[in-house]
């Protein structure tokens, strides 16, 4: 198949995909078999996160490819635009992405923007025609969240959640040993993510952009860590919070500690911050034993302990690009992702009950 | 001064002493800067910690001897009898222990007994005349702790609580590099404690003997350590507890999770466990580095790491030995304790807040 039919074909295919979505998944699929076809990714916010993280690890993937981006910024659209050697009529801005219906290079919107625009880009993104991947958290709110499910379901779309750690070969080695009781049963995790936020004047700081603080941003994968060594959802949490810096943590959370329980009776205590050394960890203690990584959060890096004396240490692999090539396969081969919308929703609920917790003085119920 | 006399001498200081009472500890004090006095100490309870750790600690102190015990088991005390060369006018039973007012060999009782006995034993010596030693935790309830400070007092006798960690150089180390802020100030405390108990019949899963399971026994270290942390005192904690053998843990606490907030804006997370691994250790996350023991509750062996690379591993000691040995020299230099009754009687409370938490789903203002 020349380059010229093969797009047409594709566009063809994709524009009749909203109608009966899976089709095109078929013929991608094909294609893909054939070793022609990469799932177009458009990039949905280009700041730190997209630049120095995301757009280089697609370059790093197997089953994908930077095929168009999504910025209000004209100066990074040129910049990437040159770099990346985008065609004009792969660059948008928010207001024009329903033109992304009309673009079959484009396959997956991953959404890269505040938390507070996720849902509005998600939306869009779904009624183009698009899956889409979108960072945790994911949205600003619980409310919204529903919402992005509801898109994507409705266009026949899939959706993701940017779990990035879901994808990570030592996290995936450590739900082995819980999974499996290597170490013995689960009993007691603890786990933390925080770090010393820069820039007072981030998006991150502010409120309506952020939705939280610390706790939305990093807080998130000590949580995640909770649940899925546990394999299970808690039951009931509470909270407490500080904040030292009432100035820079003036709209959102400086720095929480929050514990868990679950139903099958592990208990968990974590931490997240934006105002103390940076530090990313978990340890599972079991009923003879125990497992954990610090680092555990990191890019790269991360590595862990056993209890009984052997290393935690699987190849390092760009969790970025890992989690693409597994949501292009997912789209190839029409199997679902471990990483779906749901599963952000399940996280936003965890977080406002923990921000609940610390309002009310309660313990709260899941 | 030879010894008949200086026996003589001793006891007439000692019963002269309820009434003016630190004229004995004037005249010990003497004795021994002229190297003849050693702080006599009878044991109250002759257990595993007495047997295996505070008699062959005794024997490695400075500034004490073992000059008595107090059992109620006849076998008990016949084999200490040999073992340690106790005179038998030395060898006392919980229904004689008035008559140690007349034994002035025996300058300190150390309550070794379950916690629910630490009030009678501990009145029942400071009435006969003696300074006490009282093991951690300080009684089975709060209630009982105020009346065992009031009856030293009113004894004119001094009232210390074993938190035998408080001597051990790695901690004080931790102490000093957070009071001197070596590696920044002080955000984020972890902390745990805990062991897979074994005999299902001992005491310490009685609640009447206890008073509570793994917080009482061994999360009071956890706590300890963000107390002397921090140099503070918490002001709001939360707690959830687990229970995953309802027959073994039937009366007391299985494993447990608790937060604490301090007034200077640290927050601490911990656990405790009976029914997990053997883990007890601290981190303390700092603005800009962080500190940290593990294993940190031994009774050696224990180490520590330093976000600078460097090691906490400070030579190490006996710690009963040393707490024993502080203890005598308070007595000797009319020097006050650093873990003074009042020290066990706010550990008392903030546990009593973490039950209260736990049975209200609150937390709980302190």
């Amino acid at each position: 198949m020349k380059n010229q039919s093969r797009r047409k074909f594709i566009r063809q295919s994709s524009a009749a995909a909203i109608a009966a979505p899976f089709l095109s998944t078929a013929v991608t699929r094909a294609l893909a078999q054939a070793g022609e076809k990469k799932i177009g990714f458009a990039l949905c916010g280009l700041g730190n996160l997209s630049t120095n993280q995301i757009a280089p690890a697609l370059q790093k993937t197997e089953h994908c490819r930077l095929a168009g981006i999504i910025t209000g910024t004209p100066a990074k659209a040129e910049a990437w635009k040159a770099k990346y050697n985008i065609p004009d009529r792969s660059i948008y801005n928010y207001d024009t992405m329903s033109k992304l219906a009309d673009n079959a290079d484009i396959d997956v919107v991953y959404v890269v923007t505040p938390n507070a625009l996720h849902a509005e880009h998600t939306l869009k993104a779904a009624k183009a025609g698009k899956h889409v991947l979108c960072e945790k958290p994911m949205e600003a709110t619980v409310e919204k969240c529903q919402p992005m499910i509801d898109a994507c379901k409705a266009a026949n779309r899939m959706l993701a959640i940017g779990y990035r750690c879901q994808f990570e070969p030592n996290h995936l080695e450590c739900i082995r040993l819980a999974r499996e009781k290597t170490l013995g049963d689960l009993r007691i995790i603890e786990a933390e993510f925080g770090f010393p936020i820069a820039d007072p004047n981030q998006w991150r700081l502010k409120k309506t952009l952020a939705g939280g603080g610390a706790l939305m941003d990093v807080g998130i994968y000590a949580l995640q860590s909770t649940r899925y060594l546990t394999g299970e959802e808690p039951i009931l949490v509470s909270a407490i919070e500080t904040k030292t810096d009432a100035v820079k943590f003036k709209e959102v959370d400086e720095s929480i500690v929050w514990q868990l329980k679950f139903p099958g009776g592990v208990i968990a205590h974590c931490s997240t911050t934006y105002n103390a050394s940076a530090r990313g960890k978990f340890m599972a203690t079991t009923d003879r034993g125990w497992f954990g990584m610090d680092p555990a959060f990191n890019y790269g890096g991360n590595r862990g302990k056993r209890s009984d004396g052997q290393d935690i240490n699987q190849p390092r692999v760009d969790q970025f690009a890992a989690e693409m090539d597994d949501f292009a396969q997912c789209i190839l081969n029409q199997r679902p992702t471990k990483v779906p919308g749901e599963e952000g929703l399940r996280d936003m609920k965890i977080l406002a009950a923990i921000y609940e917790s610390i309002s009310t003085g309660r313990s709260i119920k899941l």
